[in-house]
């Protein structure tokens, strides 16, 4: 049996379900190539990092085929297209597998105030790709807000650069460690948030659309260098 | 301190933080008035179950002003309107309060195989408002997916034919506890779904876009009475 079991956000966030799994796996690994390296706290079991090959070339499923073998993954396990593909492949081998989810960023977007029910489509911010603008420009459109998740190579600064070049001139909201107790929130243009300085992660941006007056309100509270 | 715990989708789905907050508790509250009744498992508490009076009125926060105090919330305690008015109100009113996220139903939609982050902006299902066909066909337009939740009052039955009187002829696909150890999985177009029995809660719909062939291959498996 494979387990997928979510790390989530910080040490603490992996379920009940999730630990059981990893109490009684033959072996445990963690996959560190989808995400920045992560405090896993201690989870008394040997753990193995492992790299993508590892995980993609099959390695994996065979181990898992003859014994029970927990996969660590930060964040919720089904969110990566790479982990997708892995239980479509356990799938296809018919090698049991059980996913344990567990919290994400997309379920942190709440803190900031903005309604999870009005987010269009998420994007990607690493180098400026005009497909990732028309995106967001779609989403603005609608009336719905944008989650611009950050490749891990770049800083927060980066991304408002990007958002920059977009061509967005009104507030946007930065974030580092949503969700974690360590949270910090920020709104205000990308000119008033440029000079902030970020260091924390991960991290990501929050482009709003129109705001409901209680999504503004609340906001409000994270204006500048306010922090949460 | 307010502590907002997270269910999760079913026993096992607390996180260990969240665990942790229920066990040093001075007082364990459930609501049960933004889901359906739960199967919270044993957690070796007295737990008291609460009405939104309870909670929008204030009593809730009154008490955590002086003691640690846990609301349990079934799914992820930050999706829901009146979570985050909430956490509005303990910050106005200086009360600590501390979210312990769990998964959602928005964690499990790679289940299916479609990428969640080709989704657009949520609906919600109850009975067949202009407004939610309107958000439908631009999600469809912009070649985005659409979860379609269904308001607790209303079948899975139900919520296919609110689709059908939106004019939706595609295929779709219809999930009854996803992300659970029972989830059931179904795609087909909705008169090809509407003869099946469904009774599991919860439940959800889901419309697909545009398929990339990855997503096409997954979502075949799930045709007709086939189920996962």
């Amino acid at each position: 049996m494979l387990y997928l079991v979510g790390m989530g956000l910080e040490p603490g966030d992996m379920t009940l379900k999730g630990r059981e799994a990893v109490l009684k796996a033959g072996k445990v690994f963690i996959e560190t190539y989808t995400s920045m390296p992560y405090d896993i706290g201690d989870l008394q079991k040997e753990i193995t990092s492992v790299d993508r090959e590892f995980v993609e070339k099959g390695d994996l499923l065979e181990l898992a085929g003859t014994a029970d073998v927990v996969l660590l993954i930060p964040g919720d396990p089904l969110f990566a297209t790479t982990h997708i593909s892995l239980m479509k492949e356990a799938r296809d081998k018919a090698i049991p597998l059980q996913v344990c989810h567990a919290p994400s960023v997309i379920n942190t977007l709440s803190h900031t105030g903005l309604s999870p029910y009005k987010f269009g489509r998420i994007i990607t911010l690493s180098k400026p790709f005009p497909s990732d603008r028309e995106k967001l420009e779609a989403n603005l459109k609608a009336g719905l807000h944008t989650l611009c998740l950050l490749d891990p190579i770049i800083s927060l600064s980066d991304g408002l650069r990007v958002l920059q070049d977009f061509g967005v001139t009104q507030k946007v909201v930065a974030c580092q460690q949503l969700g974690m107790k360590t949270q910090t929130i920020h709104y205000g243009t990308i000119t008033d948030l440029l000079p902030l300085s970020f260091s924390k992660k991960p991290c990501c941006l929050l482009v709003p659309a129109d705001l409901h007056f209680f999504e503004e309100e609340f906001l409000n509270q994270f204006i500048h260098n306010k922090s949460c």
